[in-house]
């Protein structure tokens, strides 16, 4: 089959390997799209350290049933399915729990470091275990279908910052998380969703997709901003979205005394932060990982609208224009989104 | 009146001042004990910059209704009293939702800092607004109930991590506070409460007060011990009640996936964190700061004796001896744990 294999740091190619085996209790995808994921760029060029080659990454899919293991029941042959980008082992003390994304013998598609290699789908086929499978409805497309993955990280982001109706919420960083979250926010009947970012285009995307109010912290002080939208007392929700030490300060220092702040960004191993702020104010700092359980109705959401993905979505392209589009990511092209491969 | 004034950092003198105005809501107490706290040294050498001079500290007090100002009725001339730390204004939108430890308006007593300067109790008097009395039993000792603040900072932080019957948890420092803490898991229900500590007598005393198992990180890796006391999983919940980087690390990489830590140290401003751990593994960070609404408890635990306080008090001395216990304590005399000043 065809795949898109990472064979070097920023180096991509059309390659031909060998379908993956899939056990039992496994089904064969036939991969109908893929979207790129930030955290595939910073796996592209090795800052991650979370993409060693060789490996086909890809975690963000949805496609059709092509083959089923004996053992599924769940689903069959020609059924359109997405699914989760964690494969859990289902049976651990975490997993009883219902922490499926925390699972310590977890494995991730289309990511390889030091503890496995899980090859994901840029490829014509990706083996997924049938219990991380779940059904789409026949009017959701595939390349919306496949970002049903991002789309439940904003939702547990915001399930973790157990949102409160009428509670005013900041999101920091305004990319596909950020935009996903300032949705999921005005879901959660949150009405003023403050946006931050540096982008002025992805700020217009914030305001066109539910944000209140939107702050460029080039141009102003965000902090005082926040402060003034807000009389003086600051937000009660935050979310970090960026993953750097400015944007977590920035967070921190938006919620009021006794505020939560969510943390979704992929974060540098040690960060210096404000924590006497946090004492002092009684801040509670919260991290968010994935998603657990959030799948069936981040799909309901999407299929009825209710949250809006098509504007995220710059591209769709075949699998074998994947390394223009890496480039074009990786140099942070101005106003691009989401791109989504079609294998 | 007598009272011992930091006139300089490092330089405790005993002067005569006017007694303390006070209002038709206030109260003048005549102070029976006060403890000197960590926060105290720290305000003495001028590390904190809490207690600028000239400045008389002291905020965890115990005494008698000296003197009533016209409004109050909740205490009479005569009534025994310990009073909050936080003068909290009770107006605020903060104070409304009962977070008091957090009122943007508070004053606390005994510190002078950019915003205010409030005289504490070490002193013959303490003017104190209603509001924040609570009167004692009888058979409470003053030297006891001067320590009903620490008392409440430690129940305070047990309710902010809401600990369930039967969780696991590490407490990282055995000093007044870790000691608290660790009797309040007692009393919240965990069975196993480990207690991590550089001192050795600490560490017995830990034992002494109803910690399950101790750690002294300088002889072996407190991570890995936890993480051997707990089949491999982590504590369900952890107290830093240190307040440095090292030990914050300690607290976030001993607690499970999903686990919760409760900052409760004072910390200095920008300290480096592990947050990928935080994020990844789905860690919920809870600042913890004073007390709000734990008086009451504190008064009635002591009072019963179920939380003890007698084996953590080296001393009850003459206010006069306050420059020499001071000096004591900031030098780190080893086994030296609370001392209780007598004006």
């Amino acid at each position: 089959m065809q795949a898109l294999l990472l064979s070097d740091y920023r180096k991509l190619e059309l390659v031909d390997i060998d379908r993956p085996a899939f056990g039992p209790n496994d089904v064969l995808v036939r991969v109908a799209a893929c979207g790129i994921c930030g955290s595939d760029i910073h796996g592209y060029d090795g800052s991650s350290g979370r993409r060693v080659p060789p490996i086909v990454m890809g975690h963000e899919a949805a496609g059709v049933v092509a083959e089923v293991g004996a053992d599924v029941e769940r689903v069959r042959i020609g059924d359109r399915v997405t699914f989760d980008s964690t494969i859990s082992c289902g049976e651990c003390e975490v997993c009883r729990r219902g922490d499926f994304n925390l699972c310590p013998n977890r494995r991730i598609f289309g990511v390889s470091c030091d503890e496995f290699r899980q090859h994901g789908a840029y490829a014509e086929f990706v083996a997924v275990p049938q219990h991380i499978l779940y059904p789409l409805p026949d009017e959701l497309p595939f390349e919306h279908a496949a970002l049903i993955e991002p789309v439940s990280v904003a939702l547990h982001a915001v399930a973790r910052l157990a949102v409160a109706p009428g509670e005013r919420a900041v999101v920091v960083g305004s990319g596909m998380i950020g935009l996903l979250v300032i949705q999921a926010l005005r879901l959660a009947g949150c009405h003023d969703v403050i946006a931050i970012d540096l982008d002025p285009l992805r700020l217009e995307l914030a305001r066109n997709l539910g944000a209140s109010e939107t702050i460029d912290p080039k141009q102003t002080d965000a902090v005082r901003a926040v402060e003034e939208l807000t009389e003086g007392n600051g937000a009660d929700v935050a979310a970090e979205v960026v993953g750097n030490s400015a944007a977590m300060t920035t967070a921190i220092r938006c919620v009021r005394r006794g505020g939560r702040v969510a943390l979704v960004g992929n974060i540098t191993p040690e960060v210096p932060l404000p924590l006497q702020v946090v004492v002092a104010r009684e801040i509670t700092l919260i991290g968010s990982c994935a998603s657990a359980g959030e799948y069936p109705r981040a799909i309901e959401l999407v299929a009825s609208g209710a949250i809006r993905i098509a504007p995220l979505i710059s591209a769709v392209a075949p699998l074998r224009e994947g390394p223009a589009w890496f480039e074009r990511l990786y140099v942070g092209e101005p106003g691009l989104m989401k791109v989504v491969l079609q294998p």
